[in-house]
């Protein structure tokens, strides 16, 4: 590999479908590494809904926007091919925000030498961002117990699916909100969800109050839209919401309303939001309190995995459509 | 006293004023007590905001609405004028959810005596609900920290203007929001808050960008209303927001929607509503957090005295005009 490929953001996305225009592709030579450097050369890259906060002007988000004119951000995972580090030798497997290039030289800031066997795509799908974040918002925001009800919006999604599968495992009912009835099969039937809800063909708030005739304990809200007012309006006293995602709303140039919050006092409800870039210091603990679910084979998960760097753009988009089955990643 | 007014509630409120026709006053004998038992005469009544949630249908709120029939609830201070009760002898002053009634007869369930000398509108200012409201929701959920920015709506309010001075006291930029130039007035010129805002006649987004340059660390809700979004909009990574009120909903047949959750998760924002029921257990917690901030001095009050039990009525929509000027409460 004398030359490489990689893809620079240089226009910012204003509602609607991500395009071509938002990109440049570029070839490049491959680079020198200079001592206390090594080369990456990425092998998946992971396809995360965050990156549309990262493609947007800068805001009070949690992390810079990607700069245009820089290769787009990204997580993957890949192996060293050449090194002049003391830490790192030819053949480790390393993960981090490698971005959209098929190889990169660091000098190790930000990258983690990958410690196990595990294919990169179970590495993506569970050990990675998704099984972080859903570990992270479930316990430390939903706090759940046993006999609860929760409810759980994208529960296909790489993040929803871990959610559900790890409150099933905790003993608490689980109703999966998705967008197709493929979808609502593969929760209920290989997942073991209790309940699921297509929301593009089934009557929302019928089905809604059908399975959950106990009220809604906690929302694991991902997708925001018309979904978030049903599911507000079944909250129980005391009831905790994690917001971690807001897809339904975020090609939207005006996004939609949120419910009003007299309901809010009425049931004593907590609804926190939260992004993992505030619990990086946590990643170990998270760790140790998600491995044993996945040792325990209470974890399952699917990828769905493009081929070659440049798919990644429209791929994106596959998010709004709620096309993927799995969690989405570039295989380079 | 051979015969007492009492008022009871007979019919539910739809949206809009609070008319004579939800409620009926009686003429009725004075009651007999029996053994463990005592007359209350009630002295002052209080009148609070929750009680449009009390005279409400059943919902799934913190507490039982109003039966129809039943004489209408609110907490009040009063003295024993008879007793066949071991614990509570003639002359005590005591508190309660004595309702709106001149004299009531009581086991001693829900009864607390008062055991100091400070006068009526005192304790119901500071020491009763509006001050454990405001120690509970600023102190449990807002986590003000010296230096912070704070906005309380309804500022000039019983619990908003509490709120205020103990984020005063602590070290924190307070903004009042309010509904007149008399009570901006007061809340900076008295209260010594840092900025105020008359939601009326002021332009809200530029005013409160002019206060709050550094941003919004706490919100302590207690209006809702256009002002929600405006504060809403400007608050800092990691805001927190206390949801005690929303009376500018209250009278709405269909509440306002509230804002969008993506800031939620962009600045990770935790808003929490919560109502005194739940911490009744944490009262004399609260008192021994609230009391040194009075007895140094630190937390002023005013009251708005009605006269005679039937001002009770007309008296409610003092909330919705904003028409009171401090501590709503009857004296009988």
């Amino acid at each position: 590999m004398e030359t490489y490929q990689a893809i620079k953001l240089i226009a910012r996305p204003s509602g609607g479908p991500i395009s071509d225009e938002l990109f440049e592709v570029v070839n490049l030579p491959k680079p020198e590494i200079n001592d206390g450097e090594f080369l990456i050369q990425q092998t998946h890259m992971s396809l995360d809904p965050a990156m549309f906060g990262w493609m947007s002007p800068a805001t009070d988000s949690y992390i810079p926007p990607v700069a245009l004119g820089e290769v787009m951000r990204s997580s993957g995972i890949g192996k060293v091919v050449e090194s002049k580090h003391p830490d790192f030798t030819v053949g480790d497997r390393v993960t981090g925000l490698l971005g959209w290039t098929e190889l990169l030289v660091s000098t190790g800031k930000g990258i983690n030498k990958v410690q196990n066997d595990l294919p990169d795509e179970t590495i993506l799908s569970v050990f990675a961002l998704p099984g972080l974040t859903a570990t992270q918002g479930l316990f430390s925001i939903g706090k759940p117990v046993s006999g609860e009800t929760i409810v759980v919006s994208g529960a296909a999604g790489s993040v929803g699916s871990i959610v559900g599968q790890l409150a099933k495992a905790d003993g608490l009912r689980v109703i999966g909100i998705v967008g197709s009835d493929e979808k609502a099969n593969w929760i209920t039937e290989e997942l073991g969800f209790d309940g699921a809800i297509n929301y593009k063909t089934d009557d929302l708030a019928s089905k809604l109050a059908d399975l959950t005739p106990d009220g809604i304990d906690i929302y694991f809200e991902n997708t925001g839209g018309d979904i978030q007012q049903h599911v507000f309006d079944r909250m129980n006293v005391h009831g905790r919401i994690a917001v971690c995602g807001m897809i339904a709303d975020y090609a939207k140039a005006v996004p939609s309303p949120g419910p009003n919050w007299i309901p809010m006092i009425k049931k004593r409800l907590t609804v926190q939001g939260y992004a993992m870039p505030d619990h990086f210091g946590d990643i170990p603990a998270l760790l140790t309190k998600l491995t044993p679910y996945v040792m325990q084979g209470k974890i399952k998960y699917r990828s769905h995995v493009l081929q070659g760097l440049t798919s990644a753009i429209s791929g994106l988009n596959l998010f709004f459509t709620g096309g993927n089955n799995g969690k989405l990643m570039v295989k380079l």
